[in-house]
């Protein structure tokens, strides 16, 4: 019999199905945050994301409007990581047949409130029937050369910054597993994360390479230095987190930085600025390491220094 | 309780869920065959289907290539009945985590076939597990002016023409749910259909409306009259069968006229011209009807006159 899915991995089914594009316009196509298509002078930005019932999220947790506000965010967040700005959406949805119409009118609520907000236009998409609860959203995007930011940019001496306190979704989770209705702050973040369309524009005009935090913070800085040709360290000790966070960690008897490297969908930004630019982007985010020639590898330093391995994987375990 | 999908019907959810877009560049959005966005002196098409096992497809009767290539073709297709040529793919799949990488490997390969022979990349998507099987593939198209062809634009005293012989796909899928294996033809266009970017382009310069078979003549027609505000009649006898669709029909005791008008998954092209170009596309295609003053309503002419009813429709049965 053959290798299974959960054998080889996420990351090996993509390596597995991904060819070589064919067409000229194609800048970056599967192995970043989103696809990118030279337009004229512009850049097309694509991304999707597919969420199912059961292994995404459960209903029981999570109001109707809030599964459709994170399936919107997680895409625009993307668009993001790439210095873009987003402009359409095609949603496709399968609905059990006897799914009552408001609770999929609260879903769209969700998303058209998440897509507003960030001047996106839900243009098309499909609706079909299923035995459970599907929903897989497209995002355009729209950049020029000056924002376009991949991840293969980053370069040895690089400063690595996050935009923000990690693991709070990974934190949530857990709590809504163990049946804890709080701290609230973690449930918030894992439910109704955001993103930052905020300042992502401002960094890309400096970073050399940015990703966001959708699979958590180790498995984003592997990333960056696959596609860069690079190595890295993180300082464990500068990852940021939250108060609400480490109030969890303790409750769960569960070590917060693992939350921050392991956990994922806190859709922060993880970028890469060369030194001369560090003081222009202090205020976006917090240095937690550096990129290193490959041959340095991936490391973490946390008292001893040690690979840095892990990140959320699809197919390798049932998580969510 | 309020109401279920069951009762309101994929239609009528698509209406409760549709909003006006917002941004200036959107032609056409959710209610044609692809969204249209102008860019430039050009238009970008964007359309998508999302496809969930055992509601749309069954592993024990389709090979996993057939499932790939069906689920790219009928994307193309939706691209074709604009008048657009195909660019682009995005392709998200849920997969059991007990799926074996070879069944994943042969579905990629159906779907790059297809890709390939319509000059198509597949530059992106999501994997992720679920419990069930579930593709979402979005094509991307281009087209100008002259090509674009919406469902809009049919005219009363136009004629309605069809591309070729329609029921073979409901044929073969009723076949094989009574547990037949042949005649091979509905079957085989059941399971690996094709679409008609062939003639498409050369159509859609004549056309004034084009739309593809995706849900039964019935239902394809009705669309073409609620977006161009118009009415129309079909005239039963001319609708083009081929003889392996009635042989199905005799076998299953069925009517190959209701496969045709009923059933869909045929991607044919259902397009309308006006009488001083239908000259120039006879060749494409078979004159089933025309265009009547809206008032006259939806009509089939069988011996009696009477409403043209029916058509696919998701949520409303679990016919697939």
């Amino acid at each position: 019999m053959g290798m299974k899915l959960s054998e080889l991995g996420e990351f090996g089914l993509i390596k597995r199905i991904s060819r070589e594009p064919q067409r000229e316009g194609v800048v970056a196509g599967i192995g970043d945050d989103a696809a990118v298509i030279k337009d004229g002078e512009e850049f097309i930005l694509y991304t999707t994301d597919i969420i199912v019932e059961d292994s995404h999220f459960r209903k029981e947790w999570c109001p109707p409007e809030k599964i459709g506000r994170k399936a919107m965010v997680s895409n625009i967040s993307d668009i993001a990581a790439m210095g873009g700005i987003p402009e359409y959406a095609l949603v496709s949805i399968a609905l059990r047949s006897d799914t009552e119409a408001e609770f999929v009118g609260s879903v769209y609520k969700g998303m058209y409130d998440v897509a507003d907000r960030y001047g996106v236009d839900i243009i098309g998409g499909d609706t079909t029937h299923g035995s459970l609860m599907v929903i897989n959203v497209v995002v355009t995007g729209r950049t020029d050369k000056e924002h376009l930011t991949l991840r293969s940019g980053a370069k040895t001496g690089d400063y690595i910054l996050v935009s923000g306190p990690l693991g709070g979704s990974k934190a949530g989770l857990e709590l809504l597993k163990m049946g804890y209705r709080e701290p609230k702050g973690p449930i918030e973040k894992h439910l109704d994360p955001g993103c930052r369309m905020d300042i992502a524009r401002d960094v890309a005009v400096f970073a050399s390479a940015m990703i966001d935090v959708s699979d958590g913070l180790a498995s984003e800085v592997r990333h960056i230095c696959e596609e860069s040709g690079v190595g890295a360290i993180i300082e464990r000790e500068r990852i940021p987190l939250d108060r609400e966070t480490i109030k969890a960690g303790k409750i769960l008897e569960m070590d917060p930085y693992d939350f921050a490297l392991h956990g994922g969908e806190d859709y922060e930004l993880v970028f890469t600025v060369p030194e001369e630019n560090l003081d222009r982007v202090r205020r976006y985010g917090t240095v937690v390491g550096r990129i290193m020639d490959k041959d340095m590898g991936v490391m973490i330093e946390n008292g001893e220094i040690m690979d840095l391995k892990g990140g959320y994987e699809h197919f390798r375990e049932d998580r969510r």
